[in-house]
């Protein structure tokens, strides 16, 4: 503790009302809740629910983020994991406060919202306690996992406990020689005469693998069968539950696998991350196959489209929280004096201009990715349940193009944002009760997970990019430009309109080089540059969306203050004027090909 | 430990071919050794030295990285820090192996190797073990104030043993209310009638403020006399030892302080970051003063500056340790096949391109910084000992322009090879076995102290631009702009000549535009671009670095195998090709000027 100064911050609050702003004049929740099966999820009631949201994230989940990161999870004598003080009771009271539910669907006992809605809460809770968060994003990929694949058997058996959170759900995918690889996994999967599977095999970073909230945890398991095929084709997706479920539905016989380890990691310290042996005292924990065999992957992606959208919220609400924490830091602490100024009393660091750049490119880039986050949400509604088929079509390829944008783009600028925030705390960022720290530390693990953001620029390149021969993005890019005309009206957006060309104009040059590359079957040049086209793509994006930002808070709807209007156009300006402009910087690294990686001496 | 395949990696070694060339051939050693008084040091005795050097690194400082981490200095119940397991014998050895005098001036017992030799050993013991290096770092400086300005008495009685490193120096600026801003410190010096001066006052952040690795300890602490002026001008620096020096220079009466706590930091755990409360149990600590009363200001900066440079280092040196650990990883780490390869053999993902990429980054970024340090350290070598005063005087302006340059561009380069270096390892770089993670946490610290970065951009737009009217930053451009000259005998390097030619144009017109605005009195317009500023210029020089190194690798000196050139072209052109063209990204954000942020809602 340095001198009695630090405060710490467990007062996190949710920014409601960029919240809303972003959801009903970015997105466009009004037209969501006309969509078949989400009439109940008006603006009004949406706009109640959310407050509701706030006070909970607020008063039970916040408070834990730094014990939970001080204590972590342990693995008992036992094998059991054991999480920090506070977190069962605060778990139960999400499971009985029926926030589990809340945008879970509504034929298995939920509250059915909507994807946009639903990624809203989602932010809440990830900025409040992200180690607490990722226990539910897991089981939300267990849901959907099995109402899309699952059985009736196991359907009845096990979604609305999923759903209501009585019950907790994993992905098993990597093994310790298999991880971005899963075509290499070797867990096996041998069919009973009953029906059941017997799973044998090693499986690593199990996120909740293990813990104490609740009375049964079910794992999606990755195997492959015996005779299956190498690689990808010959994986199949089985439910592990811990305790096999009777015939009551109640949890009986402890499955045979065992907690091996879990993970010393740099942050989200609360969320175990487990080894995982199946089938180590026996013939296998018994394991039900969900969807056909040989299937695993289809299911998995299933699974996982949903989760990297989620992995890129990380980035998001990590960003919102970061710049929370500094902004009130700025705001306490007394230093130095304005250059020029004729008084010798210190100010707030929060006037100097260098503190307030950083402090502006946190919360324009958070609000970037808020924009970008809730609008790839509502594609994802429109793919459902869009009353057009061509509708639907254009949110799947829309969709389609923005996950790996949203998973990759949002979690490298959360990792850039969260150290920030330390730097503007100073050397008090680096001591870790200030909790900047642990904002880095628990932000650096997103990038990596559910697809490294590599492999999500290859997804960009080499799956999305030649969608309809380049159509799609050809069209996104005009779909974007259209935002220029409206710029024109409003003379302060003037410079920010003619750096929007220019990055739109950049975004289009470098899709086109790269499709040429991929047409002429010169792949490694088109991967090359993958990495920072997907950057560049995500900083076009959300230089689109501050835009429309700008020009909506201009237009004024009647439930905002002057005050959150001008803060709005300001920040949508600095991100135009000022962070949008590196991305024409990464043109040459794009296009300049594979040649010199090729020959690097490493 | 996930599935027992985490390989730890004590095996740094440094790079001592790549280290060599850019004191040859980036920097000019030959002509250093010319100097008046480094005649000892020429390149062939000091590649001897060096190769010792890093067996010392690797044998004895590297083995203790990771333990530092994982046991931290603690402080026990007595008040004493305990350093870490094997730290004790490590320091033991360093200082009778004599590596603590090589680069310390020889009238005081020391080796007297040139600067430019100094940080070419600083850097390996920062790569090997940054925690145990900060201690001789701050030694360091304790012998530069203590020669500069310290009386006879304090160089009698000090300067050998801090020179053999059987004592440690520490810096005491930072109190709870004053960080940057140092003139707002409190802590008092009053005179006593035998001349010395008793020292009340708490200071915080002091780095290796206590440990048992030595039997005395010498604080140099910024402190008060009474009726002193307010603000910088009113400070004085004062010795203030552990032990008080009895009359046959041994420690004896312990000195009235005591170390109140030691900080839970991100990283750096093993160098203990103390608060000390000077004068708690009776009328003050007793001090010496060093130098005049009122000088401490001064004073501080003949060591704040050497620092500055030495905190820059570990940007580079943590840079080449991740990037060291990186590829290690990659080329073990078997995953996946190249996209088209017929077979389905898995291959290292060293071969993939986008870890190319990433690693081939890292490369680069850290040998534009070795050179960057290197040139640094050989203008301070010429401010001291140049054969002519105008060299002198080229010498000490083109160390003023370089050194916020090396403390800022450096440390934020080195922040994000690290963070780069984590990605390289996936899933694994995530959990602290590996070690990857340590390097971020270990590099965070140093965008922070010894002035925030924040602080160094202010230095080099509000100090370093105005030199000589703009003049002296002008001429650095001049200068640079003379390599393109050679680069154009070199038909590969004509890409990275077009791209260089833009960045320096771009680099002119910002400092241009930034000089216009001081000149107008519009400081506030200045600072808002400060930051990107440095950035950008950090970026070109490097650029500039780079191609030249590129021109004397293919100059062929006799010394250099083949692939050592080719690689070292290859890296070049990709720094230029790849890296430099972001340069001219920031141009709009430096000149947007402060409007937005003085507007911001924050």
């Amino acid at each position: 503790m340095a001198g009695g100064t630090i405060k710490t911050m467990s007062g996190f609050k949710p920014r409601l009302d960029d919240i809303n702003f972003t959801l009903n004049h970015v997105a466009d929740l009004e037209q969501i809740s006309k969509l078949n099966g989400y009439q109940h999820a008006d603006p009004a009631t949406v706009s109640v629910i959310l407050e509701e949201a706030a006070r909970f994230v607020t008063e039970v989940m916040a408070p834990l983020n730094r014990v939970g990161d001080e204590q972590g999870s342990v693995l008992d004598e036992n094998g059991n994991v054991k999480t920090p003080a506070g977190f069962k009771e605060a778990y139960d009271k999400y499971v009985e406060s029926g926030w589990s539910a809340s945008h879970m669907p509504a034929e298995w006992g939920g509250g059915g919202l909507p994807h946009t809605v639903g990624v809203a809460i989602d932010e809440m809770y990830k900025s409040a306690n992200l180690a607490f968060a990722l226990c539910p994003m897991l089981t939300h990929g267990a849901v959907i996992a099995l109402v899309t694949h699952g059985s009736d058997y196991l359907q009845q058996t096990y979604l609305e406990k999923l759903v209501s959170g009585e019950w907790t759900g994993t992905m098993n995918l990597t093994e310790p020689e298999a991880g971005s690889d899963v075509g290499a996994l070797r867990t096996k999967a041998v069919k009973q005469d009953d029906g059941t599977y017997r799973i044998s095999g090693t499986k690593i970073f199990i996120t909740w693998g293990d813990h104490d909230l609740t009375d049964n945890i079910l794992h999606l398991v990755l195997a492959r069968t015996p005779n299956a095929p190498e690689g990808t084709r010959g994986i199949s997706m089985f439910l592990v539950p811990k305790f096999i479920v009777d015939e009551n539905g109640e949890p009986g016989t402890r499955n045979d696998y065992s907690i091996v380890s879990i993970e010393h990691k740099l942050g989200i310290r609360a969320s175990p991350t487990c080894v995982i042996s199946f089938g180590e005292s026996g013939d296998g924990a018994v394991g039900y196959l969900v969807g056909e065999e040989m299937a695993g992957m289809r299911n998995m992606f299933t699974m996982m489209n949903a989760a990297r959208i989620g992995v890129g919220m990380e980035g998001l609400s990590i960003s919102e929280r970061a710049y929370q924490q500094a902004l009130a830091f700025a705001r306490d602490r007394l230093q130095g004096r304005p250059i020029g100024a004729g008084s010798e009393d210190s100010v707030a660091i929060v006037e100097h201009p260098d503190v307030r750049r950083m402090l502006l490119t946190m919360k324009a880039y958070t609000e970037a990715a808020r924009c970008l986050l809730y609008i790839t949400a509502q594609e994802a509604d429109f793919s459902l349940y869009a009353d057009s088929e061509e509708r639907k079509q254009v949110a799947d390829n829309r969709l389609a193009v923005l996950t790996p944008i949203v998973k990759a783009w949002c979690t490298e600028v959360g990792v850039e944002m969260a150290s920030l925030g330390i730097q503007v705390h100073g050397g008090m960022g680096y001591v870790e009760e200030t909790g900047a720290a642990q904002n880095l530390r628990d932000a650096r693990i997103a990038p990596i997970y559910e697809g490294t953001n590599g492999i999500q620029a290859m997804d960009l390149v080499l799956r999305k990019l030649p969608l309809d021969n380049g159509e799609v993005i050809a069209r996104f890019i005009t779909e974007m430009a259209q935002v220029l005309d409206e710029m024109n009206e409003h003379d302060d957006l003037s410079a920010f309109r003619d750096e929007l060309t220019n990055a739109l104009q950049g975004l289009a040059d470098t899709s086109t080089w790269l499709g040429e590359r991929l047409a002429a079957g010169e792949i490694d040049e088109a991967l090359a540059g993958a990495t920072p086209y997907l950057r560049q793509f995500g900083t076009v994006v959300a230089g689109w969306l501050m835009a429309r930002s700008a020009i909506a808070a201009k237009g004024r709807p009647a439930e905002l203050d002057d005050d959150f209007v001008a803060g709005k156009v300001v920040t949508a300006r600095f991100y135009g004027e000022h962070l949008l402009p590196q991305a024409n910087g990464l043109i040459p690294t794009i296009k300049a090909g594979n040649k010199l990686l090729a020959d690097a001496q490493l």
